[in-house]
């Protein structure tokens, strides 16, 4: 008896969740948590996620045969301790990647993180003393099509199925991200969608907001747009510089980007339509 | 077709996710929204609430036998439209009764506010002015045990399915609850368990806290101990003065107030070793 | 002796503080409260909240000559005691109204509310209940230039010195903004400046955000870009509706816009380069 | 010129503010903060915080001699650009050591970091990668008095100016208290005064709260029961175990520690009747 999860998503109609725990049930699997969302009382979409205690021998394979062909289910079925292989890129800010690091070394984050790279050498030093290997890949100017293959071959090499762009300044192409093959989280310095792109501090400093925030999203080709997995905000005042903004923002966005790396990680965040459940 | 809430409470083993959704498969219905908690993973309690659209007819006699029994459930299966008849006890301060009363008007609570009770005159005209029986029920020196007699009879003749105490500054005996037979929520001006028992919002003052906050709960006969349903807070800073904090303070409380009775005539709370599960 | 209440914005510079303090000083002034704010250490503007204990007979003449004059200040000296005549419009959604006039009865906001005009028949009964005259000033399709002049004889026959917004939802042309004279907060059902324009829950939903806000800020005649008073957010999850959204926003909206009034009617707002200072 | 910080503490009554502020602006000092709060209106204390830029050469002398002694002050004019020295104490929780020393690298506490003490040696590596020493102070059963000393003698070798306890699991004896004569922070694992003690998080999910905190406050004798600088909180579900409650509370009792040590530094904590006025 292994932990399992099962993902789902389908089109909604009577008997799904009769049709999976009887599927459980039957081979004496306790279920041990599970969530569902349907996105319309009619003709909505149907998600569920579902840990229970099974033999995983043979049952992805029985799974598919008598309950996601019937239903027509997009879904997925792991090994609950199966630990993701994750990299971080990373920029000159260090705070989120520190962050993910101390988080991984006191088991908060179920991941192995096998690899650190940057546009700069900045990161070497606090990567390797957790035993990560850092590779840097410069992007000097006219090179970004260069530096996207080198990152991708050492992505690839290593075998990453999660990119986490903790702070990482340089945007990725459309063809990166098609031949990267596996998710990318990003963090971004503002509450989205105020504050779409650049400097997002200074602006919210110039249009006095009272609150500022941080937020992480998967990263899709449209900047800035991706399906949002987490968001938190602080209250700021009229006394606050930009540099304590940045201060006070590097506080939210590791946080932030801390929750919604575990989630992804313990499989939490389904996307539809361009947006998340989080269970 | 209508739509049915269930609630179920029993020991925790495989196959109980399986019986009810393949009873409510069965019988065509759809399940629309689905929560479980597990108190413990080996030895625990099972904790479910389910929506479903449902034919009503004989489904509780075939609940009952099909799943409840063999199972040994402690369950509820009851109509989504039916609306609670609910009471509300005031004292002085009427903040959260007017909340309340707003909240009903503009269909945010799905009930029947039938009956306002206070030991004072001061909330008979914000009560029937939203068309609500007012009773006053004075407890003068030594005159509790009559005036519990009195306002329990009101309550009765209601036939009241709810009592809020939103401010009710008077402490119920253990007879009194006993004779209820209904739940009550009561909300208290802290946050619990800090500042236990009268005045709390001074006490905070004196401890120079720079959070306060109000905890909604159920009301056992042990004074400000029953089961946490909601719970908020604010930040305050030492320019307060005691009158500010009360002022925050009944923000709080309203909106905490609000939450838990809104969630509790929606069948989300479910009680459990002195603690609630709000699903 | 009275509560005075002085305000300035000026060029900084040495003295000032010493100037201000020496001139009630010599009074036998007792400065009960006082903040201050530079925008910028070096060629910034000082603004600054004095509350004092002083006679105010002959004081801002005296001011004016001995403090204001030499250092170009704009400044103003009020009468704490003052009550100032307030005008809310409202069109259907009726919350904020409500919220107003129970802080206003609860004395909460020293101000008096003196008319509520809408361009619906809705709010009458309630505004009458707290005993404020309605006005109903009706906007039919090409009707807006004289609904907005006989909105401005209602305002100025009432003698109004604040106008609130109180999701009033018609949008005010200039040419009335300029010939009403006095100040105008709006509250704005978003979490500006995300989601400026119509329609902001729904936006909400279907961006995904996790949390929704509220923003009270002046009305100035580009819409939704005022100098922001106040915002709050709460946390919301996949779960909720449009609906349930809206009731969300409206708890926050109603407590967001409560405070921007109680702050400004307390003189505690400054406005510069677009933006405020809450002291 | 140097940016000098200015701390006050006296009776109330008028001319305070005047003789201050008259005092730097005769020599031509300008003051670039002040921050003020009596305690109560009539008969209170007078507090104040200023900055001002000023030639320190027998500034102290002047201040003595021209305001503090006429109006009663304790007070105190520091340099706003020294350097505390600070020790760190923990126990096996790293979490907020770790935090401290990345926002000092950071450079966001204006302070020197010159020890890290525990009763265990596993900080030891985290502290040396710092690049501050570490010394292991072991408190073996019967042992601490000698232990104490032995604790007392390194903080003081080191000429620590303040000692944060950022989860030093061991209560320190009045008497040592008495023998460091410097100010001590303490974080507490819970939102005080609730879960006084130990064990917080367990006792806070068998009471079922909806919030957890953390407290940050000046250690004194009795334990857990010194001024209270900054607390903050989160909500937490019924899904949470212990270990997930642990896990929130390290994060938020890191930034609390942050935040309170940060204030401290930077002299905004004033104390008075046993609780904290933070500017």
């Amino acid at each position: 008896m292994s932990a399992v999860r099962l993902l789902v998503a389908c089109p909604d109609r009577p008997g799904i969740v009769a049709a999976i725990s009887g599927f459980f049930a039957r081979r004496g699997a306790n279920i041990t948590s599970s969530d569902q969302h349907t996105t319309d009382p009619s003709g909505g979409r149907f998600l569920l996620r579902m840990e229970a205690e099974a033999d995983l021998a043979g049952l992805r394979e029985a799974f598919d045969g008598e309950v996601a062909t019937p239903f027509g289910m997009e879904w997925s079925l792991s090994d609950a301790r199966h630990r993701r292989r994750v990299a971080v890129l990373v920029s000159r800010e260090e705070h989120c990647l520190l962050d993910l690091l101390w988080r991984w070394r006191r088991r908060e984050l179920p991941c192995e993180i096998v690899l650190v790279a940057s546009n700069h050498e900045l990161a070497r030093e606090d990567a390797e003393r957790f035993g990560v290997p850092f590779v840097h890949v410069p992007v000097p100017p006219g090179g970004k099509p260069e530096a996207e293959r080198a990152l991708l071959a050492a992505l690839h090499d290593a075998q990453v199925e999660l990119v986490v762009l903790a702070r990482y300044m340089q945007v990725l192409s459309g063809g990166f991200l098609g031949a990267l093959r596996v998710p990318a989280i990003n963090i971004h310095h503002s509450f989205l969608p105020a504050f779409v792109g650049a400097d997002p501090y200074r602006r919210a400093l110039e249009r006095g907001v009272k609150i500022i925030g941080a937020t992480a999203h998967y990263v899709t080709e449209e900047l800035d747009a991706g399906p949002i997995i987490e968001q938190d905000v602080e209250r700021v005042s009229h006394r606050a510089t930009v540099e304590e903004l940045v201060a006070v923002g590097a506080d939210i966005e590791r946080r932030v980007l801390g929750r919604a790396v575990r989630w992804h990680l313990e499989d939490r965040v389904l996307v539809f339509g361009g947006r998340t459940v989080v269970f």
